[in-house]
C-alpha cells in the first residue's frame, strides 16, 4: 500500500502473477498515484470477487487494474460487476498458448461490458493508463505524465547519440 | 421443460445463443434425459448466475451446459461456483474473432477448475455428453446412447451403399 | 457535435470506418457525455494527425477514442503525442486478415505508450469506457452508467422469461 | 492401480506423456476416486485400442482420461467405440506446433461422437472432471470435491493476505 | 467404380464430404488410373473403418485416399491399420474453424504412421499424387502424366498470350 | 502494355489473380510508369518462369511485381533467378487459408534472397512501391509521387470536413 | 550413398536441415530402400535444383524427399519440374514462425502440382512414406513395412506393461 | 558511418533492436552502399521520427530500412511522411507475440502508403532489397549483387559435395 490516498485496485488471479504485475506497482509509484495490491482469483474465490468489485468504488478506488493468463475472467467479471473502468492485463502464464488465451478472454468482451486492454504482460503500460485516467481530472498527475513523456523521449536521444557515435 | 425429472441445465449468455443451443435440446430429447433452458449472462446479471451456479445442485440439476461466445467466461464462472460438471459450449458469435475467443476462453481453463468443452458450435456433443454423464449411473440412458450410437452406424451404412451405387 | 461540452473526439482513419464507430457516438449520446467526430489519417494526413493529438487536451478533450483497421496505427501514434488516455477500437476494415492485424497493431504497443484497447469492431465499448473514465470525476455520468448496467441486466432477465416460457 | 474399486482409466499414447498425466493421476488420489493407468496407442497399437475402448464399460469403468499430442486421436477414437464419457487431455508434445495441434484434432470433435476437452497439458482437470462426473451420484465423492474447492479458496486467501502485508 | 482394375480406394467421413472428392475422381479418370468411392467413418462407423484398412491391400488396393474435416481421424487411423500409402485431404467442413482443424490433425501425424497429406480441400492434388504413386512402376501411368502436366503448361501459355494482347 | 519505355514487369501466377493485380496496372498508369503484364506460373510453367527471370534485366525491366496465391512461389523463385528488386503480392486466391500460406510462402523468404512483400492483395501499393523504386533516380516520377501523397491527404481532409458536417 | 539400387533422392535446402533429415536416412536404410542425400537450394542454386528434378527420373530415382524451413519453395518446385512423387518436409528452422510458413508454404501447393506433405520436422515419417510408395509394387520392401509396423505396437506394448506395473 | 557517400538510412525503435539490424550494416558495407545508422522511436520521440522522414530525401538518402517490434508503427509512419521507398523489418522482440504483431503490424498497410516488409528479423534481406535499388540504376552496385548471388550458389556447391562425400 503507498501513501498517498488509494485510487488505483492493482489485483490478479494468483500470486505467480505478482512478478508481472509488479511493473504496474513501480510505474505508479514513479507517477505519484496512490495504489492497493491484492489477489482475487475469479475461478477460486469468486465470492471474494464479488465482494472487492462490488465495495471498490464506495472505499474511493477510481480504476482496477486486473491481471489473469489462460482463459482469464478476472478482467471481465470485475467490469461486469463495477461500473469503475477496468484495466485489463493479459499475462503469459505457464498454463497459456503463447498468452493467446489470456489476450482474446481478456480483450474480446460482449457489447455493453468493456475492458480497457494492454499488450501481454504490459503491467506497466496498465499503470501508465490508470495514471493518465487520473490525470484527466488531476492536473498534478497530469504533470507527472508529462515529465514522464519526456523522460521517454529524453532516454531515446541519449540512445541515439550512442548509436550514430558507434563505428560499423 | 421437459417432461421427465430435470437433470441437465442448459444455459447461454444471450438468447443469439439460441440456434446453436437447440441442438442440446433436441438431442437430450432424443435421448431420454430432462433438461430446463434459460438464459444467465456471466457479464450482464452476474448475481443471477452467482444464484443459478450455487443453487443447481440442490434443486437437482446432475450437469450444467453452458454456452457463450466471444469473451466467454459463463461456463467457467458457473464452473468456479458450483462442484457440478460444467460442460461449456463455444459458439461462434457475431463479435467472435473466427470463433478462436470462445474456444479459447471456455477450455483454458486454470488447474482447479475444469470446463468440459465441446467444439465450436457443437450444442448436439454437449448434450450427448451430459447424457453419457448421466448414463454413467443410470441404465437406461446407457442403454439409449448405445442406439443411438447404432444409429449414427447405420446410416453411415446406408449412405456409403448410395456413394458406391453411383456411377463415377 | 454533441450539445454537452465536448469532453471525447472520436477519429477514425477513414470514412469507411463510420458504420463501425457509429456505435460509440450513439451510446455516448445515451449516458450523456458531449463528443466531437472527424476523420484523421495517421497515414494519409500525418501533420492533421500530429496536430489533432497536439491540440486536444488543450480544447478540452479528456478522452480520444480512436478506430482503425489493418495495420493501425492511429490510436498509438495519437497516444504517443498526448498524454490523455486513448481508446482504441481495432477495426476489421476490408483489408484486414480476418481482424488480427488491426488487434495486434493497436493492442501490442511499447511500454510507456498505453493504448486501452476494446474488442474488434467494439466501438459501442469504446463509448462506455469513454463514459466511465469521465464518470470517475462526474457523479451524474456514474449515475448514468449505473442505469445503464441496470438495463443490460432488465433486458437479459426478460429474455430469460420468455425462454423459460418457450416450449421445447 | 489405486485400493478403491477402478472407475477411471486413465490412458495415453505414449510413455512420454507420462509426465503431465501424472498430474490426473494425483487429483484422483487426492478425491479419493480409484483409477488404472496404461498406455495405449491409437496409431501404433489400433487394436489395442479397440479393445480397450470395448471392455471398458463392462469392467466398471465410469470415465475414460485419454491423454496424446499432434495429430491425436486417441481421445476421439475410443470416444467412437464406447459410450462411456470420455476425457481429452491435449498433450503439448516435442512434435507439436505449440500445441494447436493436439488441441484442435481432440476438441473439434463431428456431431454425434463429443470427447470432453480440457486445457492443454491439464491433465488435473481432467481428473477433477472425472471426480465430478462419479459424484454426481456418489455423495463421498462430491463432499470431497467441495472440501477440494474450499482448499483452493483458502489458498489464495492466504497468498492474498501474504501480498497485503507485502511492503511496496 | 470405373472399368480399369482398381488401385485407388477414394473414401471419406460424410457423404457432404462427396463434391470436394469428386475432383479426385475425375483426375484419375483422366489419368487412367482405376478407383473405387465409399463412405467409411472413423467416428461412426470404427468397425468399418477398420475392415477397409485392413482388406485393401489384400484387395488389390495400392494407395488409399482419405478425405475428412474437423478433427479428422481417419486418413491416420486408416495409416495406422495398413501398410500401403495413405493419402489424406482436408476437407473445410461446415464444422472447422477455417480447415485449421482439417488440416492439423491429418497433417501432423506421429513418427511411424505418415499421411502423405495435400492442400485444403485438394482432392484433385490427391488423386495427382495416386497416379504418380502408381506411376513409378507403371509407364502407361507415367505417360499420362507427363501429358497431363504438358497440357497445365499449354493452358497457362494460352492464357499468357490472351493477357499479353490485352490493352491496359 | 503501356506507351512509356517499359520499366515494370507484372507477372501472376493465373488469370484468375488479375482482378487483384489490375490495381498495380492502374496505379502505375497513374504515376506515369512503363509497365507490362504476363502471366507466368511456377508451377505449371518453370521454364517460362526461368526465361523471364533471366532475361527481364537485359530486356531493361527496373522491377518486377509478382502475384500469387496459396503456396506463392513466384515471387520468391522470381527473386532466387534475378538481381532485379522483386515486389511480391500475396494474393487470397480461393484456395488459400485465409490468406495466411499466401503471406507467409513469400514473406519468409530466407536470408540471401529478398522479396518486398506487399498487404494481401495490395497490388496497388505494389505498384505504388515500384514507382517509388524508379522515383529514386527519376526526378519526373518523384514528383508525380508528391502530388499523389497529395491527393490521398486532400481525399482525407475532404471526407473530415463532410463528416465534421455530419449531424449525430 | 547407400550399397541397394538408389530408388530415393533427399535433398534440403541447407546444410543446417541434415540433422532433421537424418531420420530419414535412418528409416530408410532400416527399411531396406537405397538412397542418395545432397544439397539443393532452390533460391540459392535454382539452376542446380532445375537439373537434379529434371534428371532424377531418368537417373532411376522413384521418389523425392525435399526437405525446407521457412518460405519453403524447394519441394513444390522440384514438384513442378518432375512428374515423380514429392515428398515434402517442412523444417522449422531459425528463420521459421514457429514452423507455421514452412509448413503452409509446403502443404497448401496449387491443383496440379501435389507435394505429399508430412508432419512438421518429420523426416522418419517421410522415409517411410518413401518406402511405402516402393513397397507398393516391391513385396520385400513390403515385408519390411509390415515387420516395422509390428516393431512399432510391441514397443508400446512393453511400455504399456511397465507403466501398469508402476506403482502410483 | 560508412565512407561511400550516404544512401541508405537504418533507423530502429530501440537500441535493443540492434543485434538483429546489424545484419543490414554489414552486408550493406560487403556491398559497397553507403548507409548511416541511427534509432527513431514512433512512439517515444515522434517529432524526431517526423524530422527525420521528412529530411531524408533533401539529405541525399535514396531508401530507409526501418526495423521496429510488437505493435510497429516506424515503418508505416515514416512511409506516410516520406515518399522514398521504406525497408521494414518486423523484428522479434522481447514484447512480441511469436512475431505475429511485428509482421502483421509493418505488412498490412494501407493502400497508398506501401512498405516493402522483409521476413521476420531478416534485416540482411532489407539490405540487400536496398542495394537491389539503388543497383537499379548504379552499375557497380548491380555487379555486386550479382557477385554476392554467385558466392551464394557456390556456398551451396560446396556443402553440397561435403554433404555427397558423407558416409550415411
Amino acid at each position: 500500500m503507498s501513501t498517498q490516498s488509494i485510487q488505483v485496485g492493482i489485483i490478479m488471479g494468483s500470486k505467480s502473477d505478482l512478478p508481472v504485475m509488479q511493473d504496474a506497482v513501480e510505474v505508479l509509484k514513479e507517477l505519484g498515484v496512490g495504489f492497493e495490491v491484492t489477489i482475487v482469483s475469479a475461478h477460486r474465490t469468486p465470492h471474494r470477487m464479488f465482494s472487492y468489485a462490488e465495495e471498490a468504488a464506495s472505499r474511493g478506488i477510481k480504476v482496477i487494474i486486473a491481471g489473469a493468463g489462460g482463459a482469464a475472467h478476472l478482467p471481465g467479471m470485475v467490469a461486469s460487476i463495477t461500473h469503475l473502468p477496468v484495466i485489463g492485463v493479459p499475462v503469459k502464464s505457464s498454463n497459456s498458448i503463447d498468452g493467446w488465451d489470456s489476450v482474446l478472454s481478456i480483450l474480446q468482451m460482449p457489447n455493453g461490458i468493456p475492458v480497457a486492454t494492454v499488450a501481454l504482460n504490459a503491467a506497466k503500460n496498465a499503470g501508465i493508463l490508470a495514471a493518465q485516467i487520473i490525470g484527466t481530472f488531476d492536473e498534478t498527475i497530469g504533470q507527472n505524465l508529462l515529465s514522464f513523456k519526456k523522460g521517454l523521449k529524453e532516454k531515446v536521444e541519449e540512445t541515439a547519440s550512442e548509436v550514430e557515435a558507434m563505428k560499423f
